[in-house]
């Protein structure tokens, strides 16, 4: 069966605009990623919203639970700015859905050349295959339980809480 | 613990000399790599051999088995060329080894922007973290039992057997 | 002899700050981009300032005209936010220098894969060598004179004034 | 009036394949690296031929002499491979033209993140709108008469014979 991919924006899928020299979401690059990647896992691909995830509501997040809850897929993988992963990632956990769900972003665009994106997709979809049910955190290669997972804003990388 | 990371060379480390204008091998860009994907997960890199996997003989195929065993972690990566990446899995397979042993690589030399390596290696550090003790190929988003896989010379993609 | 290169920042220069998901300035990329182009012109790198030409003002304009007439070099290159380029060198013409002085920029942040900064570079270092005296903006392959450029803001191009 | 940009090869516009290993000829990469350098000078791309420029015969470089002489351009630059170039460019001189020429290439492809085809082509642009009538080589930022260039085959830069 295919894995279920939702975009909900973040780092990951932001662009330079040239003409205002600011960032802004256009379209996500999810395709051209798999693509570059060689992917031959079956995907399913549907954007949720595009925002930067400290601008994430509630009702973003009772959106995002409702279409995993919905999806036919037990697979599922989430990008999401990092900020607030683990905060979505919680409101997931809520809804005890027997499926395997995994959330994964990037520190750096995919579009500006030294992007880690590329590196967590392909971990991501590993973890989504091999993971048991449950709500999990990709990133810097590794995986966190929903519960034991926050974003050092120091240093920029996750780590667990104990 | 760590993850034991053994580099034996493939199109995933070769580099192009604008000399001669051949392509050849110098080091891996293993830690590079690595870098550019933030990862966080302890590994221990060493480079066994450096050599395109159609010349890969039986005695470097020992090697890689007596350096499997002898190798104190029980999670280990090894980058390979993708010709005959399931053959030195069926030698590791052999040995019946108590670890996970995951073997990548990439179509594209990880110099080249358009490389694949990058993605791969994410996939192959989630999956030596996530799947049991066992040899597997991981490739193209996707993992494979050492015994149910082959490369299609035809199309570059990993396949399964049966 | 050498080529001066003055550095004054604008998008050429810029990077993305992980942490905190803004573009900023640290350091110059030119001693990257020239080796990346093989480049095997003497130059002399100096960085003047690191800041958007949107908030350059009268006296950092002077600054640069300054050190352009104290230059021991008779062709230089400045490297200069997009915004306000013709501005500056309308300063600069006023100085009346005999020398070749070519302002180039980048539309995207060199560090960025998609960038045409290398591009431009090769273009300035290929004019400030052929160009007779007098100042002059290399941007989008071509050369315009002082007193007949502008950025046309709604492109990012730019055109002659008539 | 354009530019007529004419394509020939070299290891400009060579290409891995990703099945065989093998470096390659397809198509060339001149509009797709316009576009990136976000370049605004009309031009006339022509690929005469795709080859080696260790391969070139007299009959090749024959064809490149007549589409010059034929071309209603008088600015013209022709992407070849490094390794013959000044090879090619006597027999241009020989033709004694009304023109200016100038060749250009690369020492890594231009597909492979780290070319300077994009440097040498922004350089070759400028180089052919302010040199005067006569055949020039351009690479490595500088450019040279054709009576007085050769390719050094140890460091891999152009220099003068004299």
């Amino acid at each position: 069966m295919s894995i279920r991919i939702f975009i909900t924006g973040g780092t990951f899928d932001k662009e330079y605009n040239e003409i205002t020299g600011q960032l802004f979401f256009k379209d996500t690059h999810m395709s051209e990623l798999l693509k570059l990647g060689r992917s031959r896992i079956p995907v399913e691909i549907r954007t949720l919203m595009m925002i930067d995830s400290l601008e994430m509501t509630d009702a973003d997040r009772n959106l995002i639970a409702e279409n995993c809850l919905k999806a036919a897929e037990n697979k599922i993988i989430i990008t999401h700015g990092t900020d607030t992963m683990a905060e979505t990632a919680k409101v997931l956990a809520s809804k005890a859905m027997k499926k395997t769900i995994v959330l994964t972003g990037a520190m750096i665009p995919y579009k500006f050349g030294s992007s880690d994106g590329l590196f967590n997709m392909g971990s991501a979809l590993a973890f989504v295959q091999s993971l048991p049910h449950g709500v999990f955190v990709a990133m810097n290669g590794r995986y966190f339980n929903w519960d034991n997972v926050r974003k050092n804003r120091q240093t920029g990388a996750f780590e667990e809480l104990r």
